[in-house]
């Protein structure tokens, strides 16, 4: 019997280096031999990536808050049901930017919508599938947003105020307090190489536990 | 202060005439004097509308049931914020060609997901918003089915098994017993004109609400 795969996710607000780290995370992973299947909320399925280009385009009509959480719930069905739990069930490690703690963040802290219905749907789309590991990359949303905005034009969630990211990385602090047995925090407004030289620790912890599997 | 309008929906399953029938209602509740909103679901909205089309082209991935039911209430939010309720509140009257009883009928019914998951998203997305008068055409699958496939291609939907659209009728005919006072259940598998001089009595019925309100 196949050992099911570990499920990490990375999280974290606007401009703290996600891409770039996620290239970096992979890139060690797969040097460690790991079955990685690399993929991205909203998104990872023909649906889930055209529901992604819905949300973050700019609108005349405003979205409704409670369409734009089902969307996003829409799209996570998609993406466990076609990607993840497949990838999962096979051994391989799914190594997914951004996940359901995005949508407490983002869509609970950021629009404040009520946890409880966050919650609800996420035990309704997810059953007990949680995320292993999570990784967040935090930075000062100043230092976030200046980065962001100079990779040019906003989509709709990058356009949203100062306070809503505030409320944002709030959100996404106390998760990694709650849940600190999964939650890898880095302190991502330092220099590139200092956080990749703590990014490359949580790879070495990763690659024992992928050797442990073997073993 | 403005007496809220009424909440009128128009059910059915394949081939019943719904669109026949709903410009027959439109015109002759415009010719009341009504100020009456038309519109429809999945769509309504520009958003909904896009919706709409992600859910019913044939796609070579399968969609996850629960990612189309959250779709479906996406678009049903977006439309109840930025159409239906407004509309209510202002004194129009809101005709919609299908609305929740259609999630019951397809979703629950026809791909048999839970009722309770069904019941916790319309209460979730909808509040107290319930059809005031919901219109069922109703006609043995066999008759619509084939009236339906002269149409020309079929989508997503349209592609299911006969079994399936089975359960959607049984749903509705069991929705229409349940809820007798606001359903009215209309044999749409008689010629075009018996179905119309059914259609003409209800709107004959509305139109004494209409004028009521005006009293």
């Amino acid at each position: 019997m196949t050992a099911r795969g570990l499920f990490i996710t990375v999280e974290g607000g606007e401009g703290v280096g996600k891409s770039t780290n996620m290239a970096f995370l992979e890139e060690r992973l797969r040097g460690l031999g790991v079955d990685l299947v690399v993929t991205r909320e909203p998104g990872g399925t023909a649906l889930g990536e055209e529901l992604r280009a819905l949300l973050l385009q700019p609108r005349e009509e405003p979205m409704a808050a409670a369409a734009e959480l089902l969307l996003i719930f829409a799209a996570r069905a998609q993406h466990i049901e076609q990607v993840i739990e497949p990838a999962l069930a096979a051994g391989h490690w799914v190594l997914c930017d951004r996940f359901t703690d995005a949508t407490y963040a983002y869509q609970a802290g950021g629009r404040q919508l009520p946890v409880s219905l966050v919650r609800e749907l996420e035990q309704l789309v997810q059953g007990e599938l949680r995320p292993d590991y999570t990784l967040l990359l935090d930075a000062p949303v100043d230092v976030g947003l200046s980065r962001a905005g100079e990779r040019g034009e906003l989509d709709r969630i990058e356009r949203e105020q100062a306070e809503f990211f505030e409320r944002v990385r709030a959100t996404y602090l106390q998760l990694a307090e709650e849940s600190s047995g999964r939650y890898r925090c880095i302190d991502a407004s330092r220099p590139l190489d200092a956080v990749q030289s703590d990014l490359q620790g949580f790879c070495a912890e990763l690659g024992q536990c992928w050797n442990a599997r073997l073993g």
